[in-house]
């Protein structure tokens, strides 16, 4: 049995492939003939562009368009002059077509994934994929052909590039192992897609394993087991038949209203980074979005985005919601991401640091320009706007007295905006729980943001490794800090909803339900699951486990308690 | 009017005299004759000490032994085998003694200011005196003579080096001016030692001002005017007086008990670093140690201190306080805290890292050492355990059930120790406040860290400048939380200590006494000033404040109004 990252749900049973990668080795050679050299690296970049664009239409027509994009993305890269004019650059100095991809790839894969942000490292990804194919049809490497592998085959690879990908049918693949990837590479996308199970990072899964071992793969718990005893083997596939009544039992959850057992209905929203992602939201059944993170706006830029690039964003977002409700949260940003442009220091506790909306507040013209952006679109949709990393009353006065400057200006100009646009504060720090009861006076609604909640109300980084076995929302404390500022919400008579990881997750829903949280934003992919375990509990049910629930002390205790009384 | 960091308080008003800076310029030549030069280096050091000696001596006799301390300290600095032996060897090398001390001394130099820690931060300026003075010595430089000075003068200089604060006597200086070093610096320490008002960190104040100007130096509150107005001038005449009024009432609170206007006693503890503090504890009248901070041990050394270097340690400093209680915090150490044998990781955000608690339960063998040391000077004086960054129950629970082991072990081995031996538990993160009814359970008592609990509450680094603004402990959410523990505390019947530096702040006291605080524990030197800002205030008083407090919303409003009723 072998661990790694859960990536796409499911239980895959079948025999081995293993898909060797090619050693790419070439010689970094001075170049005489650079215009030879030159129109050698075009023709890759034609030939690349070709096979990205075949591959690309064939995922749209087999998949879906949204599979498609990771592809198109690397044909906007690529096209992009930036990347191949420094490539081409490099070689009129003599350098090899091998070597110039080589460097420019390494730097931008450099740049990308020294940003902490999964939008970002996933751009890392792309180049990551971009250099390798560019260089094997440099040096004339073949892929192996996916499509004539076996039914029932689990790949197994390094990582998957999206040639690999491109030929993966949902007939014969039957699970996905690979060593590197996360949850966001678009090797897990792709799999959640076409609905192959797969656990990803396995630690040298490749040498691990042979051609014609057979495994298992359980994507929902990230569980690997190689050449399984027979009991093993026949209670997964039990448990795969289980997994697949249940996944047909969800389809039945399309198109429903989101309610308890006993009929008490709440709003299901999701999460959402782009303006196409809101398209996904829809197709997901979201019943509208409750985060927009307005980050890539800034991180996929060279520059600050104008107020007309911004409010062309929001409003292609508004749009494709179609007047259901659209929560932007203003930019969420801090030392930690490295945007070259807004020049911020690097600081010892960048989560502790100059960010969000103290970053917002400090540097007013940017934050205008996005306040107006927002202001401006809300006339094409229900836009409400949200607070990040709020920690006082005066920082939501500030963004209030901002707002009602920008009106009164768009008045003067006669410019459209939705008058009664609704201000929400986002409640994530231990301040802002603590009077949670003065920040209802200021805001229009709450949104919880469990991810920040947690970290800092047990003062532990997210990405640390060493303090992870500490980072739960099931501590008591932060079970308490929640229940507390959906409480102050429903006293100052202001809706509140979750739009951090938890709200998804089905051991936390009975106790929000209990709390009594009028809105949950999940994972697009995850409306479902979630509008399913919402409708297993009534309020009665959850009120009692909530109670059992506060009165334990540990974390432990209280996990133990709830998967015991997990309905799925 | 400029303002800088008020270091001692008090007002000065005199006439300028600025103490310029030598140019301390040199050639690095190559020596060819290294036993001449080697001579010439060790004759300098000699020289050092024969001066630090005397300079030692004569501040320990006009001012007082642990003033004398920073002198002393850089005797055995400089006689420690390491620092000159690498000079020496530098020197082998060809190098000559100016480069050698250089060198050397910014390596020193380097490794302590990275620490992030006041002790540390002090090692460093101390090295860079050193540094300063053996390069005068080996350069001929010399020093301005301070002790010709006429009365009232206000001394200006970019910093106060150990030879010129020697020379600094109460009748001729009125104050002092520099532009380098904080409230720890050894020119803070000797100012307030001397009781001459400074305010330091005053930027660019050498090139602002002139010989002869006249200015007032307020120590209190860091402000400094230059040629002042006729009007300022007298009002601060007044102030003057008014300052050495209060000072000699203070005095009447040495040896008295503390309580409040209508009798209630707490204690009043102090906080210490090393075991010769626990002696200027008693000297200042402390009726206990609320923190002794073990790390000092860690950090001036090597190596990990053996459990007997601590037991000697506690137990000396439990003897110095002769039954009176002793709090000793067990090892707060990260990430940030750069000691090389411990191989802590270099962290994104270490305050929200592996550290403290996490560390030592992380490192079992260590911790069980430093408990061990503990339980053994328990047999000598009245020493109670506390943990710091605790966040959940079950990690008081961990360390309950080592010292059981330990106990056995030592009752086994025959090895005295206080059997009853009470154990705290620090509430210092938002979680812990938050469950401080459970950790009530585990704990024999609560030690409230103000300075972490307002960082971890607002989520601002303490030591990042770009947030500082929201780094107090007067908003609403932080006396919230404070409010909350103590009750807590009383709720279960036990006592509640405050060991941050808000436990002295006047402004803060009547919140505390009305909230019920049990315990002060402050900086030795701000024992008396806190013993009388107590006693003016009744429990009555203290309610009716801090029933309006708790009714604002905002930080501003709260300190306004504190400001508007405070006592002093």
């Amino acid at each position: 049995m072998v661990n790694g990252i859960p990536a796409s749900r499911g239980i895959g049973i079948g025999s081995i492939c293993v898909i060797e990668e090619h050693e790419l080795k070439y010689e970094a050679i001075k170049i005489e003939d650079t215009e030879k050299e030159q129109k050698r690296f075009h023709e890759a970049i034609e030939q690349f562009k070709k096979e990205t664009e075949e591959m690309a239409e064939d995922i749209r027509k087999r998949i879906g368009p949204k599979e498609a994009e990771i592809l198109e993305s690397h044909l906007v890269m690529i096209s992009d002059p930036t990347m191949a004019d420094e490539m081409s650059n490099m070689i009129a100095t003599g350098q090899c077509s091998e070597s110039a991809v080589e460097a420019v790839c390494d730097m931008f894969i450099g740049m990308f994934s020294k940003m902490d942000d999964e939008f970002m490292q996933q751009r890392a990804a792309d180049v990551s994929d971009i250099k390798l194919s560019l260089l094997k049809i440099l040096l004339g490497v073949q892929d192996v052909d996916i499509r004539k592998l076996p039914p029932g085959t689990i790949l197994v690879a390094k990582d998957l590039t999206p040639s690999m990908t491109s030929q993966i049918h949902k007939e014969n693949v039957a699970g996905i192992l690979t060593e590197m990837g996360g949850k966001t590479s678009h090797s897990a996308i792709l799999a959640r897609a076409l609905e192959i199970p797969a656990v990803l990072s396995v630690p040298n899964i490749t040498s691990l394993v042979k051609d014609k071992d057979t495994a298992i793969v359980d994507g929902t718990e990230g569980i690997v087991y190689i050449n399984p005893e027979g009991d093993t083997l026949s209670s997964y596939i039990l448990k795969r038949e289980e997994y697949i009544r249940k996944q047909s039992e969800l389809k039945n959850f399309h198109g429903k209203e989101t309610k308890t057992a006993d009929g008490a209905a709440v709003e299901l929203f999701c999460n959402i980074g782009t303006p196409k992602d809101a398209r996904k939201a829809i197709e997901c059944d979201g019943e509208g979005v409750g985060l927009f993170r307005s980050e890539f706006l800034f991180m996929d830029n060279k520059r600050m985005p104008t107020e007309e690039e911004q409010f062309s964003a929001y409003k292609e977002a508004a749009e494709i919601m179609g007047g259901k409700p659209i929560i932007i949260r203003t930019l969420d940003i801090g030392g930690d991401k490295d945007i070259p442009y807004l020049n911020m220091k690097k600081e010892e506790n960048p989560f502790l640091g100059y960010r969000a909306i103290r970053y917002c507040l400090g540097n007013k013209e940017g934050y205008r320009a996005q306040l107006r952006a927002m202001l401006r679109a809300s006339a094409f949709g229900k836009i409400k706007i949200l607070i990040p990393l709020v920690t006082c009353v005066e920082e939501m006065r500030s963004v209030k007295e901002l707002l009602s400057e920008i009106k009164a200006d768009l008045d003067a100009e006669g410019i459209a905006y939705d008058k009664h646009i609704e201000l929400g504060c986002m409640i994530e720090t231990p301040s802002a729980s603590l009077i949670a009861d003065l920040l209802a006076k200021e805001a229009d609604f709450f949104s919880i943001g469990t991810n920040d909640l947690t970290q800092y109300t047990m003062t532990v980084d997210r990405g640390n490794a060493d303090v992870a076995y500490l980072y739960s929302t099931f501590h008591p404390s932060v079970l308490r800090s929640i229940k507390r500022i959906i409480a102050c919400g429903k006293e100052a008579g202001i809706p509140v909803g979750m739009c951090g990881e938890a709200a998804a997750d089905p051991l936390l829903i009975p106790l929000l339900i209990s709390f009594g949280l009028d809105e949950f934003s999940v994972n697009p992919v995850l409306v479902l699951n979630t509008r399913c375990v919402i409708s297993k509990w009534t309020k009665e049910e959850a009120d009692a486990l909530a109670e059992k629930v506060l009165s334990l002390s540990t974390e432990t205790e209280i996990t133990a308690l709830l998967k015991a009384n997990a309905k799925e």
